[in-house]
């Protein structure tokens, strides 16, 4: 309840009438319509309680768990209320990787041993019941490593390169470091290495191990491979440093099961002038298992949940609005690849996509993989969006699950949140509903259910 | 330590050699200048510790205080630690306001008392051993409140307006609401009331009251005040509503002491160039007592201490440059009203002055309280921010402690950090060091020294 004596106020309430109207009238400009999607996801959204849900009662959602089960059919059942034209479930097949029980490791410095926390590896195997134990080598990366040779033989790898600090976005220092978790257990396998400690990719020194998938490739020994925390990494560096020749143990269950069927959920709301034309957007449905995933992707799901909530309310769309909960983006985006194969099977006409996978916090603008021309486009829009402090248009990357449509010429968009706190949760225990903030979730649905409006109504 | 073998990374540590040497040389753009800061705040940067300290070793920083004295002394010798050409206490007279022992409060509900959750407001008297007992009656606005008349009389008053959810800046929504913590208790006194409720200024629904100071004015009865948690002013609302009639009681053991002399603590580095034309930047010393002051303005403390020590370790100034902790910003800005006088008083020349006391969150930019030409020249910069998304530069308030400067013609600039987090700590016991986020933190740093860097080089 806010004062009704306030001329902001007043205007507010005209505002709420206007687009309680069943379609937009000509009178109802784009900055209007924008400040209504922007009113509904702040003072009457369902996205923090339907996140909360996700979280909580759903919970982690590693591809073949229940978990994920669980999420298809809820996803599925919340588009069904939200009154869409269709919903169905798009099935692909899918590789399973199970963590088993906890993992443990140690340290066996020479005042005894000490315990560090570590998290297998997505693909990884288990080390057996006995464990990995041998001698540890530290390097800083992947280069050092390579350099190393022969020495590696028979010897527990530690790859200890922190995300530098320094990038003002934190996704550009993943990438920048990302390839000693993707390839740092394939190059020490080559070299003979028994067993692989990375540390974990975050930008915070903690307790948590951030886990996430590892490739071996197909002509590389599976070796066992963990993340360990930031914390940890900082010690068992000191200990090496301190004493030399090192002694590390681990042992992990972790294991790849037979491969299962699984399934894109998928919502559409059919368009009143150009049904043919189809605007897609979405987050993934899976997450890691080591918490409840609500920055990754249960955020991107929920802006996507609830943009289409907040269209489908008040609002005819133009052209076919498709929202997408992509299953397995986590270990090799299967549901990704599976949509755009089928889409190109059925010779569809996507005019753009979009995808949400990057957080909840703060929305900031979108990164934008296409021409110039509809890079040129969408910046035309920016001053609809500078009363909410969405800027940032420029080109980049869309999305993980979104980029096999690239192929069909498919301009792609990427939500962009800001990343200052993305890799204190990423892929760890801590990654929970508590870390979401409520605003600046609401303001995301409102970023990306502005934007989709705007390519409704003009195109790309 | 980041990889060695990356073009990035031997750019990077080409700037770091080129920040070391003792001026800027005309081969050193802006461009880089202000890269090399971002890149000491984020890799090198002290702020965090120096918050970490102030909140935790030092902690509450009420006027008059322990903790203020101990501060005033602290950040005396953190500027003297940076080899400040000068730094002195500047003193002012100012009043002193005490909690004394914790508030309570009770709804006696029909099935028995409830404890609520309240904090006595600044400048309120206690209630007295015996508390206030009487009825309550529930407004939704001063003007609500207005219309009741007589029927306030001998009654207590609970104004319960949320702040409006849907504003994508928080301080706006602070400003609608603000009112009825400045001046509700005095509105209910003129109507004779004997206490007043008012529900705290937060966004979010939680249990802590939020305090801050109220007016009573001169011909107006002082009667007690206090904040009521959000989640309890819910609950309040909901006995009225189903009980009519109820009663309501609380005791506060506030009160105003003798004013002291306290103490703006101020550093300065003189321009080489220019050292009469000074550039004055700082937050505010002092805090309230329910917690830590860490973003109020523990935040602007250290943004300023810390651009002051980034500026200082290798650059020399064109312009004076000097720093102010304010004294007393919390309970009528006594401590920014002296720097002004005196400043007048000397016929000292001010080409800027610069605040910093919205929070320790990712920064977005600066309100700027100037002419047209001023901002248009700031804007001129706007590409030198574009890589660090700090994108806003709009006319708009400076800051509580540097808007007496107004009146000497000078331009005022108020760090704008994103607002969404800030209400639900906002003088509250949550205002902690661990909901400050070290990277937004130091982008702040980073983003306040760059403007002070081209203040100065270009001036205004």
């Amino acid at each position: 309840m806010t004062t009704i004596f306030n001329p902001r106020y007043l205007l507010f309430c005209l505002l709420i009438l206007t687009f309680s109207s069943s379609h937009p009238s000509v009178a109802q400009s784009d900055s209007v319509f924008i400040r209504n999607i922007y009113t509904e996801a702040l003072a009457h959204g369902q996205a923090y309680e339907n996140l909360r849900y996700l979280c909580k009662q759903i919970g982690p959602r590693l591809t073949g768990s229940e978990g994920e089960a669980k999420a298809i059919a809820w996803t599925a059942d919340l588009m069904r209320s939200y009154g869409m034209d269709s919903v169905w479930l798009q099935p692909a097949q899918t590789p399973v990787w199970t963590r088993g029980k906890k993992e443990s490791a140690r340290i066996h410095a020479k005042n005894g041993a000490i315990k560090v926390s570590v998290a297998a590896l997505g693909n990884s195997p288990g080390t057996g019941k006995k464990g990995v134990k041998a001698e540890i080598i530290e390097v800083k990366s992947l280069a050092e490593l390579r350099d190393k040779g022969d020495v590696v033989k028979g010897k527990i790898v530690f790859i200890n390169q922190p995300m530098p600090p320094d990038m003002v976005n934190t996704f550009d220092a993943y990438s920048e470091t990302g390839v000693i978790r993707f390839m740092g257990p394939a190059e020490a396998a080559k070299l003979g290495a028994v067993g692989t400690v990375v540390r974990s990719l975050a930008t915070s020194i903690d307790e948590y191990p951030h886990t996430g998938s590892t490739n071996y490739g197909l002509h590389v020994p599976k070796i066992p491979a963990v993340a360990i925390s930031t914390r940890d990494a900082e010690v068992l560096s000191q200990v090496i440093a301190r004493e030399g020749s090192t002694v590390f143990s681990f042992a992990t269950h972790s294991q790849m099961l037979e491969p299962i069927t699984s399934y894109n959920v998928v919502g559409e709301i059919r368009g009143t002038e150009f049904p043919d034309e189809i605007i897609v957007f979405g987050g993934h449905l899976d997450s890691w298992d080591l918490a409840e995933g609500a920055h990754d992707d249960g955020a991107g799901m929920i802006h996507s949940l609830e943009a289409l909530r907040i269209l489908k309310q008040n609002y005819r769309p133009k052209r076919t609005l498709r929202v997408v909960m992509f299953m397995n983006e986590e270990s090799g985006q299967y549901g990704g690849k599976e949509y755009a194969r089928v889409s190109e099977e059925k010779g569809e006409k996507h005019i753009a996509a979009l995808e949400s996978d990057a957080g909840g916090f703060l929305p900031l603008g979108f990164s934008i993989d296409a021409g110039p021309d509809v890079i040129e486009k969408i910046r035309g829009w920016r001053h609809l969006f500078e009363p909410y402090n969405v800027l940032f248009f420029n080109k980049g990357y869309g999305g993980a699950d979104i980029n096999p449509l690239k192929n069909q010429g498919v301009p792609l968009l990427g939500l962009r949140p800001d990343s200052q706190r993305y890799f204190e949760v990423h892929h760890a225990s801590s990654d929970v509903f508590e870390n979401v903030n409520r605003r600046e979730l609401e303001l995301g649905c409102a970023a990306f259910a502005s934007m989709i409006y705007l390519i409704d109504q003009y195109g790309l």
